[in-house]
């Protein structure tokens, strides 16, 4: 037998949402958005690789120049949330942020690893039910993790996780809005928390969803130094099959990441997933449409589980957390899936009953009622 | 000030080749392929996003399934070394590689990066000069690397590095052909270093640039459950932009990195790269031909080095690493790069004065001998 590293041995790894191939199903399970990306980026990205054929053969930039000053900029336009019309941005959503406060990596799953490595020691305080990959980084790079409750509607604590922070003078991570329950912090809530937390220390957000939700914290970080946002393509940027994802800091967290990556893997990006970045976000409006589809669709599914007595706290995100009393999350996923429909459950104890479904089309999420008016 | 982890102080990240944006110079400095990508791969690739462009809003097949296929399948056609024509394979340099053998990730470097999570602990034996990045991971993993000295001619001291492995019942990892000489074993001495070293411990040999040179490790794949071999899309694919590495072993080391990668990022190589890879590996055809053109290109350089007086290893790589008595190598590479061509040079004790000469078309490298006559 071959001896492996004892650090394996830690290891408990993400389990992404099932991808079956036994049948065609309506994928709500994994929070991809509905919609393909904007066809003048699918012609620009052909239009680019047949022009530069050589680009596939040369690496790529390590630094993905042209993306990063694409992102700022379209940060700089939509203050970070892409599902509010331009006359919608009041001025105190605007965001001031420049080419070199951007750090590009493969899909924000990669950028969280390296932020985890550059920023986390001992321990870090995060929500009690969060994105599931934070307690696979600790695993992998032996961080304690110290989980703050949620409240019973789902709202976090915030007193209550910055006295935690305070108390163990740890860094803090935290998704807004929050999966999986789609809950969203207010600015003013996630400047409270800065102001209660140690200053010291890295205050990561994660905004995978921010753009189908209302306050980006990218205006707070004229103000504080120790705050990182993360954000990635996946989602409102129909770009999940990519892996495009960033940070958004000041300088000296941005060059401790780059050091991190330039210590594993210099070229994260690859030269066509570069261009089609790029490209993508010269044409963000046509993802704020496509955002503001989704957040419709949303409303009028929230309004459709009220009505059938389904508990859903309100989602500032491209999905909701629902459940029904009397009614077993597993048996209640069964359903749906014998129907042709795939949503998200979680065995985790305290929200087993709960269903996470992605927001589809129009037409996916009149199939998804129809089978959930039975349930 | 913000506190960053402790990690980052042990950190002394990787230098790659120099990308200078002032003029436009031939590129000989980064070991890239001089030729574009295969026609037909081209046009696959577009037609495939034109065809299925939702293919970028939806996450990537997390397995890279049908990529691994295509490589065990052009692994089992060429045995792992594409410059040799069909005809040329004896019996010996067949391998029998199936998919399961196969993991593939975002470009060799992050293949590397997580095998030395996966594999590596207290420390592990390689070779004084080679591939820049080991140390570097070494460092990012708490990894001690123990140098096996190179021989007065650049070859390894097998019997040494092998004494020095069993004494610290250490893992192995070397490169063959290897950076920065070129040098590369034969199979019956990898085959004799894997009986003389630990058997319960890993054995990587990086495989970069085997497909320029004579006999891969992979036929031994089916006597060593230790054997690791890392591979690349990098150099003899035409495929350095696209970030495509991979490992080939036995199943219980190929879980063991799926494990790891699923506790760092789940979907590290993206769609289009996948479908890229794929098709390039359909079509390595073209990219033997390509090959034979860069050993061609390669052994008159060789010739015309030999003649003016300039000491090279023979290579089996697409590269060759020179020094001439009595000349610095940085007034060398100065010259060169002023005549508007980069090669690569590293400050290293003990190879200060060797240049490291990317292989190119015959055009540039009549540019480069043009000015290396004066030097």
């Amino acid at each position: 037998m071959t001896q492996l590293s004892n650090r394996l041995k830690s290891l408990d790894p993400y389990k992404p949402g099932e991808q079956p191939k036994d049948r065609q199903y309506i994928k709500l399970n994994a929070n991809e958005n509905p919609y393909p990306p904007c066809p003048e980026t699918v012609k620009e990205v052909t239009d680019f690789l047949k022009e530069h054929p050589r680009a596939a053969s040369l690496y790529a930039d390590p630094d993905s120049t042209v993306l990063r000053g694409e992102i700022a900029a379209m940060l700089c336009r939509t203050g970070g949330v892409l599902c509010k019309a331009e006359g919608d941005t009041p001025a105190a959503d605007k965001a001031n942020i420049t080419p070199d406060m951007v750090y590009c990596g493969n899909g924000s799953d990669e950028v969280l690893s390296l932020s985890f490595y550059a920023f986390f020691d001992d321990a870090i305080v995060s929500p009690q039910h969060s994105y599931s990959f934070y307690p696979v980084y600790c695993g992998y790079y032996g961080v304690k993790q110290e989980k703050a409750m949620l409240l019973d509607d789902w709202t976090l604590d915030i007193e209550r996780m910055a006295e935690t922070a305070t108390r163990l003078d740890a860094p803090t991570i935290l998704a807004n809005p929050n999966a999986p329950t789609g809950v969203a912090l207010t600015r003013d809530e996630v400047k409270w928390m800065l102001d209660n937390s140690p200053h010291g220390r890295v205050f990561m957000v994660d905004e995978a969803y921010m753009d189908f939700g209302k306050e980006s914290a990218l205006p707070l970080l004229e103000s504080y130094e120790n705050l990182a946002i993360v954000r990635t393509f996946s989602k409102s940027m129909c770009a999940a099959g990519m892996r495009i994802g960033y940070l958004v800091a000041n300088k000296p967290l941005i060059d401790a990441i780059t050091t991190v990556k330039n210590s594993m893997n210099h070229f994260p990006v690859d030269a066509l997933a570069q261009v089609f970045g790029a490209s993508s976000c010269r044409h963000s409006a046509y993802y704020a449409e496509c955002a503001r589809s989704v957040v419709q669709e949303r409303e009028a599914f929230a309004a459709f589980l009220n009505e059938h007595g389904w508990n859903a706290p309100p989602s500032g995100a491209n999905f909701v957390f629902a459940c029904k009393e009397g009614v077993s999350g597993l048996e209640a996923y069964k359903k749906i899936k014998k129907a042709g429909i795939l949503v998200r459950r979680f065995d985790t104890p305290g929200i087993e009953d709960y269903l996470r479904i992605t927001i589809g089309t129009h037409e996916e999420m009149s199939s998804l009622q129809y089978v959930m008016e039975d349930i």
